[in-house]
């Protein structure tokens, strides 16, 4: 079963095999690196096995078997339960962590990291599980970039392996601003499937007009963009006030059908600052002064 | 300057030349349609008249001018300011209102339409003013389908249209869908331009990065779509609780950049509901739930 280069392959350790460290083990032996796991709860190594990955039987064990390790548990606090006992084991090795969380907690582990001799990588993964390994998949990392080149090759059997920046704090910011923008997607969606579900269209029958018109407001990014960076905001699309008067709409709309009209009201709020603002003859993008401002 | 065809081209009078009826009325004028205008404010014409089309002085004189009336103006009220005056002239011909409404005020004026024998097309253009006449631009028709039948080339200079259903407030009713889901995807795309910016990242760096990630997640809408229909929710890829520790760390990064937190903390406090609900291990669209119930 296995790859004829596989010698030549950088053995790999993943700890913790959650829907997400079992894509990523999975893609790793896929690709032919001898691959070690661990996970608190054993049981879930089982189908990696079948696939040819060595369980360890401690983390300990998990971590010396090479000189790579990723990690990817729940949060930043189980990282350090499950690497903070370990402590010389851990020198001279590079820890690729790509569980989510701050650039705070990120820029603190690389302090921790430092004060352990342990090259360390900040990984985000903008993909879900069954992405991982496919060209659908987006992995950005932040820390020393000769790190990263190192096991970029490594990388990339995961997805699109991408350097951001020296500062640690960088990857776990972008996934921050990225997962941000995908909750506020998906929830226009669902808002959008409880008002045509309220007449009687199906949400899969919504979910390919959804998908086009998301698809036209992606194309808005680049030029909005452009507009928040040059601080003027032209309407050459349609102004704030044609805005107000849609997002009325959708307020109506939703009252109508008796669905929540919490998302809809929440962003007509928004939109109504921004007008007070004397923003009502602009684009969209001035709305970018409200989410500037430090919430009171 | 006038395409050969034009004998066979039906006439179509625009009421309404803001953003949006000067690009109607501009894809008419390039389709080769005799194109008759008008503008509350009549400067606004100018462009057009210099592109062939005919100003005409009165609503009137410009209903009178062919079969078809295409009207597009800021709301229903503008709609029957401009139309609830004419009465006899209108008899006979064909509106098709591409003003933004509900389905509430598009089936009402359905039935004024049917007491003065207007036939009527209530219409929704999905689709910024620069991409009318453009494939990116999709329009979405409910009415008699005869008269969609009888229109549809003409229509098709428009964009991409589309017939949905005999009920009137079918086509506003989608539009209001679709217009909540862009603007909850802007308001994402604004959280994490302003993140990223308060850490010294351009929106315009930003935006290739968001158009990415808004891809993948479009690409779970037709999953989701039918856990919605299904009414289980089975986390195929991430669990509530994980995108709830998620949107924590959203939260807490903005804290720390000096941002808004409204966005995140309304996202936050959807998915506590959930979760307090039952459904930490569900897929993210057990959220649908939270859409569907009337606010309080
Ligand atoms: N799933 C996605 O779509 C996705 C996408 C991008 C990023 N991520 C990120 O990837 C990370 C993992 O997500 P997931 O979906 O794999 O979550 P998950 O399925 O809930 O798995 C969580 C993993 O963390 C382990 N864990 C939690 N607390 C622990 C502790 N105190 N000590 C040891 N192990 C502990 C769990 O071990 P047990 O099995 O023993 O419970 C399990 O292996 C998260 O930071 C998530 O935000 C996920
Ligand atoms: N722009 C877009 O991206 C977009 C996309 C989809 C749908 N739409 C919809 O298209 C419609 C028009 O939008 P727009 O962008 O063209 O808006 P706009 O640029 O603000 O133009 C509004 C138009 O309505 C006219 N008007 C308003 N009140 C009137 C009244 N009482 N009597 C007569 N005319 C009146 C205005 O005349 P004056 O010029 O004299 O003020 C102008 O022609 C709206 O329903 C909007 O929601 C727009």
């Amino acid at each position: 079963m296995k790859n004829q280069d596989d010698a030549n392959r950088t053995p790999v350790t993943v700890l913790g095999l959650g829907l997400m460290g079992q894509a990523l083990a999975g893609a790793l032996l896929r690709a032919g690196h001898p691959t070690t796991v661990w996970n608190r709860t054993a049981a879930k190594a089982g189908p990696l096995v079948a696939q040819g990955a060595r369980l360890a039987g401690s983390v300990r064990d998990a971590v010396t078997a090479g000189p790579l390790l990723i990690v990817c548990v729940s949060d930043y606090d189980a990282v350090h339960e499950l690497l903070d006992p370990l402590d010389e084991v851990l020198e001279g090795r590079t820890l690729v962590n790509l569980t989510s969380g701050t650039s705070r907690s990120a820029r603190e582990t690389a302090e921790w990291a430092a004060r352990r001799g342990v090259t360390y990588l900040d990984g985000s993964i903008m993909a879900v599980p069954e992405a991982i390994g496919t060209a659908d998949s987006v992995l950005v990392h932040s820390g020393p970039r000769p790190a990263f080149d190192l096991y970029e090759p490594t990388l990339r059997s995961l997805g699109a392996a991408m350097y951001l920046d020296a500062d640690h704090g960088l990857s776990s910011l972008h996934e921050t601003a990225v997962v941000g923008l995908m909750y506020s997607t998906l929830n226009g969606f669902l808002q959008g499937a409880a008002m045509l579900g309220a007449a009687g269209v199906n949400a899969e029958a919504f979910a390919p007009i959804a998908k086009t018109a998301t698809g036209m407001v992606v194309d808005w990014f680049a030029g909005y963009g452009r507009q928040i960076d040059d601080g003027t905001y032209p309407a050459l699309d349609a102004t704030l006030d044609t805005h107000l008067a849609a997002m009325e709409n959708v307020i109506h709309e939703s009252e109508f059908l008796g669905v929540s009209t919490d998302l809809p009201r929440f962003v007509k709020a928004l939109a109504d600052r921004s007008v007070s603002d004397g923003h009502g003859a602009d684009s969209y993008a001035a709305l970018i002064e409200q989410f500037r401002t430090s919430s009171s």
